[in-house]
């Protein structure tokens, strides 16, 4: 059983996109995640096959409607025999961080509803139990990026995936603190050089400074993080 | 002139990909942004164009070189004339909210250096004046996907680019409230209508409503966004 994923879009050639390439796509063609799209266009109504409306009250722009999006939501049968959580991609969602990401990545899959026009209606969201999500205070064109983006932190928590390609473990956030400068090879490079305490191979003072920078760059950049 | 972006990248093949499509591709295509990707690889070092070596002090993963990574940056002309910002997607930046999309929309363009494995070299972030951007507070398997969402978001703002397809103006964060639900056709779907002020035709109430109901959810859901 891998991670399930489906999607529900209107536009479902945007997928797999950037997932499809890399750690995403290496781990999508070994089976440890799958991919599923849904167009919603499909369950669209009448000869034009249409998914929206007008927003009830005025105002402009455009609301996915109840019935189509309920409609697609209930063609999607479950992989994996359980309940996937259904997402609704969407700036008014609980802003993702890295324990949800775990959170999901510890799951079975997850059916994710893509916004477009101005929203959905919110008969259907509720109807659903659908748990919005937002990936941050910006705007985007609709839900199909922030979809991506959410896949793309989950795949890479999957079993198997990383292998030590990257380390997956000490990273940032991991320890609720930004990363700690890095520096390679060459060892002088225009005048500047790497930090004499990485080189000197004193390990434990080595770890002390990389905490100290660490704390440092937290305090300055992002003392929200260290409440 | 129109907003130019050069994207550094290991993963070429991976643009435009979403941003060919619907909204930023239509936007591409008549000229109101440009796409240009930078090979990293290209400027790698020796036989194998080698991009990366292993951090300074241990540890796991792999950092990107000061001097592969300087010389792709400085290949770049700049279309405009002017010196655009240069931004590197990573965990440790600025936190990008609807304010700074707008900053960066109101620009000539951007240099957008995607990083991958471990992190970059300090000496280059300070060298050639990187501003780091954060899209969120999770992980991701490397800067290619935060480069796509950061230039969704600012493409959609681009002179000419939304048109009346949506309303850019009243949405989330732009009044620093989540945006209040929305209803549509059909009047009642499974038992449920919508809520009968909205179909009142009394459009001082419904304003109310709306304006109610988009402080009673940022209360509940973003109490951070009233400070």
């Amino acid at each position: 059983m891998s991670f399930a994923a489906s999607i529900i879009t209107l536009y479902p050639e945007m997928f797999p996109g950037h997932l499809g390439v890399s750690l995403a796509g290496k781990a999508l063609e070994e089976g440890a995640w799958s991919l599923e799209t849904i167009a919603l266009r499909e369950f669209g109504k009448g000869r034009h096959k249409q998914v929206d409306d007008t927003p009830s009250g005025g105002g402009a722009g455009m609301v996915l409607r109840a019935d189509v999006l309920g409609e697609a939501i209930d063609s999607i049968s479950d992989p994996n025999g359980g309940a996937r959580p259904r997402l609704l991609m969407s700036p008014r969602g609980r802003v993702l961080d890295q324990t949800y990401v775990r959170e999901l990545a510890e799951g079975t899959g997850a059916v994710i509803v893509c916004g477009r026009f101005e929203g959905v209606d919110q008969r259907v969201i509720e109807a659903r139990g659908l748990m919005e999500v937002s990936i941050g205070d910006y705007i985007l064109s609709g839900g199909e990026p922030a979809a991506m983006i959410l896949l793309d932190a989950i795949v890479r928590l999957l079993p198997g995936v990383m292998g030590n390609e990257q380390s997956g473990t000490h990273e940032s956030f991991e320890a609720g603190l930004l990363e700690h400068p890095h520096y390679t090879r060459p060892q002088e490079w225009e005048g500047m050089a790497i930090p004499e305490i990485l080189t000197s191979g004193n390990h434990k003072k080595i770890a002390e400074w990389q905490r100290e920078q660490a704390e440092k760059l937290t305090r300055e950049r992002r003392p929200d993080l260290l409440k």
